[in-house]
């Protein structure tokens, strides 16, 4: 969790959404990457999915023992690229932010550990104070200031 | 539809998975995409993501009255971003090669229509005819030659 800590930090850093995410397949971290969506003016690019493209190009083979950290509890899209994929675990920063879509993955069979982590929900707070609008537009929430 | 399955003709062409999508709003395609997980390496570039790709980064006000259409029943990963931006209507060219997550999609509120377009259907079986190895990593399904 803290490689997907600091990947969050590095997005906070660039002016980005702070969350991060990590792939990790026998120990090892095989893909890792955050939320660009502000830095590449993307629609897709939320940290899972970053990091899930840093992986890159695999059988459904590879993903059966891996574990997917992420500093935030996962939107539908991320859900629905980690039900694609078949992964079976997933660790999860902190979920008071935003609750994502941790029962759909349950009812599919996925483990998801919540960890609470003050750090993650922190970084999250200080990042939403500023930058309320592009929070909205990242969980697709109509932000007041465009109707 | 039409642009949609010249979007899939344009990925057949270049070798990739032949799926395309267009996103309308107002009666004009303001996104255009085909599956490039073949031609990017690309674990995430399913048709529906390029094209929202294309679209680019957007407020959620943006997607209130969007159709998107595909030729093929989208995926989880695909169907998660369908229902991440709250978009209303999706039009599925068909449905026999792959059924994905129409219920889901329909418990959420969204308007599906299946065109059984046997065009859409052709184009996949002559991929697939060659290519399953390909086809199967594009479904998280794992391919009895990677055991």
């Amino acid at each position: 969790m803290l490689a997907a800590f600091k990947e969050a930090q590095m997005g906070f850093q660039e002016g980005g959404i702070p969350i991060g995410s990590v792939v990790v397949k026998g120990g090892e971290i095989v893909g890792r990457g955050h939320n660009r969506r502000v830095q590449k003016g993307s629609a897709i690019l939320h940290g899972e999915m970053d990091a899930l493209e840093d992986v890159g190009s695999q059988p459904a083979s590879f993903y059966q023992d891996v574990v997917l950290y992420t500093t935030l509890s996962p939107c539908s899209m991320c859900t629905g690229a980690i039900l694609l994929y078949k992964i079976p675990h997933v660790v999860i920063g902190e979920n008071k932010t935003f609750l994502g879509e941790e029962e759909l993955l349950r009812s599919r069979g996925v483990i998801v550990e919540v960890l609470n982590d003050d750090s993650c929900y922190q970084l999250m707070q200080d990042f939403i104070l500023n930058n309320s609008k592009l929070w909205n537009e990242d969980i697709g929430v109509v932000d007041n200031n465009d109707l």
